[in-house]
């Protein structure tokens, strides 16, 4: 066992656990203060649901032997068979830390659909959903991109941290169901402003720091490899920024603190991919392009007329796309062409159509049936209330207590409400 | 010295850093906004306090020769004799990444008790109490668990990384102190809601961060045990915030962020002194024990009529208490039975006595002499302003200059009359 | 290769990166309501901008081959010739590993300065003078300090990891410029209160975890300095926050939270040029009197009359000169004494003297080309809607959809102003 390589993959899953708690902040911040909470539990209940998942069968789909390239068996169902002593075949490190590790890619990845149903599904449909979607796509498509046998790592697709397997994945899945689930009331009319900007540069941030786990410790070991992933985040991560700055400057005249988050985040998703595989120079493009052309594309939903709530698609999709085709032009030591551009195309294609055609199927699966979308009323007052009998803020006993008592007062009913009204989900 | 033992225990030093903050914005978002900043400056001292005390005496009465079982004796006195070569005699590692990895525990213990004294304790009061409580409490406990001869150590007591000298110790002492101090004004009758749930939230992601420090560091080395370690606390984490959430919805209909970041908590301590002896399966059913069992006891002061403010004893004490006694059974390698689960009841029931006698005299010694309890007014306008001549925000100023001035003066003379004020503690 | 050295240089820039968003919240926090959001993106923006010149030269000028003592040449010009395999001579990692390391030094040292500014400047011209500060005093500076052949590390001036080329240099070139740029607005008359204090308190808590990687990292291995280093970092924090707050205590009759933030940073400040020479003795010392003596010059700002908005003068120059100072006499090994003492106050001159003169001349030309101060309107206003077309806030919706639609209505109105605006900056 080698101590190095364990101790950073230790550290990384610990850093990539952070990302969740940091997309729910990040997201968080970007609605309305009326669905703020339920934009926090829509990522916090992937850190459960998602990980017991995993643990019984997930990892066993993902990574248990191979089964015609498109899934694992079921030989590690519950972890069965692995025990603290377990080594992985190449690493040297234990299975249990790689389990431990890319269980947080699975919770992780459906908490990033969360951002395009913002404000206006039942909490109960969205439990069903990311549990159902780990199981039929996740699972699989990690298992395509990473595992031994799976179709897409025998092709030679070039996917080091997630590209394909949580980027587009996640970006095509929360559009199918964006479709399926329909508008916010008042997209597009109405403006839907960020309530707590700083809360979505912490966001973003904690984004960013837990990153560095997601990407450098997907070497599963401390190299040269990693040193050069790690330098290639951070590099295109600030081109990012710049790039989505200038873009927003030029276009609308003014360099927004949301534009510096999202170009944070659209940087980090292009490199993810791509940055094992290049030198600063290709981390540098791929940096500067994503903060270009993520900062237009989350236009295209006013143009196209879907309701990507928190640009998801804009961000994950395109940014992910953007990283997992460029790295095939740009990848250093003779790998890079247009033969592994071509392998990279058709990583990013046929996970794109997988995932949307499955996640639309699931999606509309749980709107005939149980109901995805909440209902108007709860909609417009706001699904904090409606579904978790909160809200989330009460800044009122500020002044003293004779204020204090009547703002309380008040809440309490409103608490009392909600807590007596039937809840759908 | 072994470079990748001591690389995780520093890191893990640092992350476990970074829960006295966490615990500061868990507890800090739930209470009124007229007390926020005591309860952020009540852990931030102990970082101060605690940390001075360690390096003075402390670890030389937790980790110096043993005397007796109950107590280390002072040869280490002021870290005497300890310098960057001094290595531990097992782990390999400098005796220093152990001096300031155990030093993180022993700032963040005491720290834990703030919860149930929220809104009404004398802020120099409360930084004598953790100073005595550290001194007679925390560090003979200490010894009594982790230290080569140590009574309960000894006995071979399981506690990896501190469910009974951590959690049970801090949940009965805040007990303990919550009893001689008294409810808050209003207690339980007027409705008291947390004044700011993303900050609550924000909490629960840096301890649930921090905590894998906590856990796997405590292996103070990097093997298959500390990856263990670190799957069985992601996966009790996430499986006690969905225990928690069902039964929330069960009981009161709706699952809350309060009860998600509760969950999770109640997860990370009872996976604490036990998540490196039991494998998957006995992670997940201490999770979800600790989700279903501490989102009920938490209900318990109502009904027993004492006022832990923020639920210190239903998460800590009771969490505590079902991981040190579950792994009793669910310990593998044939250690876990009977037998073993007397150890562990005995470990936790002689911590719960000794730790509760000596807290409630400590804190009645405070009370008695210089008041612990803060003046009704105070406590009615928040002690905030008493002790520390702050409010914890002002958004005043948004509406642009006119208003703002007019807000500011406003603030200006709140806060003048403030500090004119005689601050009594 | 050595694998723990390297798994922990990686840890540490990592923990290093989050400084920047940690500053960013602990500066954003403290400012008024409506610059918020342009004092968090003023650091954010570094990391764009430092990132990118770190590649493209500034690595090269500070580390690359020695001319003169004060300068390295081009030879990494873009990182030319430094691949995966480069490694250090010395150290053993990844060249690639001390390069990302390094770069967020570079990164969170030019943003260090933007509390001096805060409300006031324009958002262009501040990205301008980063970009000319780093390449012009930090890349230089930096060379002096740590680079073989530097003049000030010839002389065997202690920096161990940024006292003089970090937190002097930031802190003098602040003076500098908050000198050229003039008091904002109503200082000091009118009262500045912080908006949002959890967030000052944040702020702290993300930049002490973050400084272990600062601090501990700085020795580029893993070792019994390592350790050392990282408990005396806590140790001095600690004991900082508790000088400060007995500072306040007995001045103004109150220790407030931001006392116990700001005494935090203060205590980091000082260790970071010290703390791997001294002892746990020292770092006390070291700290207490970084906490005392920084709570005293926070108020020269108002007798001397310069508007060092958040006090970067205060705690970084002056902490920073403490540290640099105090090692002199306190470091073991029979290094301090007399002699040492005196290498150190040349250090802490040199840079002092040269960053207050390049840092007054390139703010000066600033000032007098494009303009570095905001327009009184933009300011009277909030620069977060002039520069940034946004607020940092919106509650409104809280209430419902009736109150929501027309609070929104109303900001839909400031926004579109906002952008209408023809934004100078």
């Amino acid at each position: 066992m080698n101590g190095a390589d364990t101790a950073f993959v230790l550290v990384s899953a610990s850093l990539v656990m952070l990302m969740t708690p940091g997309l729910a902040f990040f997201y968080g911040g970007m609605v309305r203060v009326k669905s703020a909470l339920n934009m926090l539990i829509m990522s916090f209940i992937s850190l459960g649901i998602m990980g017991v998942l995993w643990v019984l069968y997930g990892y066993s789909l993902a990574f248990g032997p191979d089964t015609g390239g498109v899934i694992g068996n079921l030989d590690f169902i519950g972890l069965k068979g692995i025990g603290p002593e377990s080594l992985t075949e190449e690493g040297g490190i234990p299975v249990l830390a790689f389990v431990v590790f890319q269980m947080m890619f699975a919770i992780l990845t459906p908490a990033l659909m969360s951002g395009a149903l913002a404000d206006r599904v039942k909490f109960g449909s969205w439990a069903l959903f990311i549990a159902l979607w780990g199981t039929v796509v996740y699972f699989p498509v990690a298992h395509w991109v990473w595992a031994d046998g799976g179709w897409l790592a025998e092709l030679d697709v070039i996917d080091f941290a997630g590209g394909t397997a949580v980027h587009i994945n996640a970006g095509v899945g929360a559009l199918a169901a964006a479709l399926v689930v329909g508008k916010r009331i008042g997209f597009p009319k109405e403006p839907m402003r960020p309530h707590n900007l700083p809360l979505v540069v912490l966001g973003a941030a904690l984004l960013w720091f837990g990153w560095f786990g997601f990407n450098a410790g997907s070497e599963l070991a401390v190299d040269g490899t990693t040193a050069n992933m790690a330098l290639n985040t951070q590099l295109a991560t600030g081109a990012a920024v710049l790039g989505w700055l200038v873009y927003e400057r030029l276009r609308h005249g003014a360099c927004t603190t949301l534009g510096a988050a999202s170009g944070a985040v659209a940087g980090l998703v292009a490199i993810t991919p791509s940055g094992a595989d290049v030198n600063a120079m290709g981390a540098l493009a791929i940096g500067v392009v994503a903060g270009l052309v993520c900062s237009w594309a989350v236009s295209l939903k006013y143009k196209l007329g879907y309701d990507d709530s928190l640009d998801v698609v804009g961000v994950h999709l395109v940014g992910g796309v953007i990283g997992t085709l460029m790295v095939g032009f740009l990848a250093v030591d003779g790998v890079g062409g247009a033969g592994q551009f071509g392998k990279q195309a058709i990583g990013a294609f046929s996970v794109m159509v997988f995932s949307f055609a499955v996640s639309w199927l699931l999606a509309k699966l749980i709107q005939v049936t149980i109901g995805f979308r909440a209902d108007e009323d709860d909609e417009t007052a706001g699904v904090d209330r409606a579904f978790h009998a909160e809200t989330a803020y009460d800044f009122s006993a500020v002044g003293g207590s004779s204020r204090s008592r009547a703002g309380s007062g008040a809440d309490r009913d409103a608490a009392q409400a909600a807590r007596d009204k039937k809840v759908d989900a």
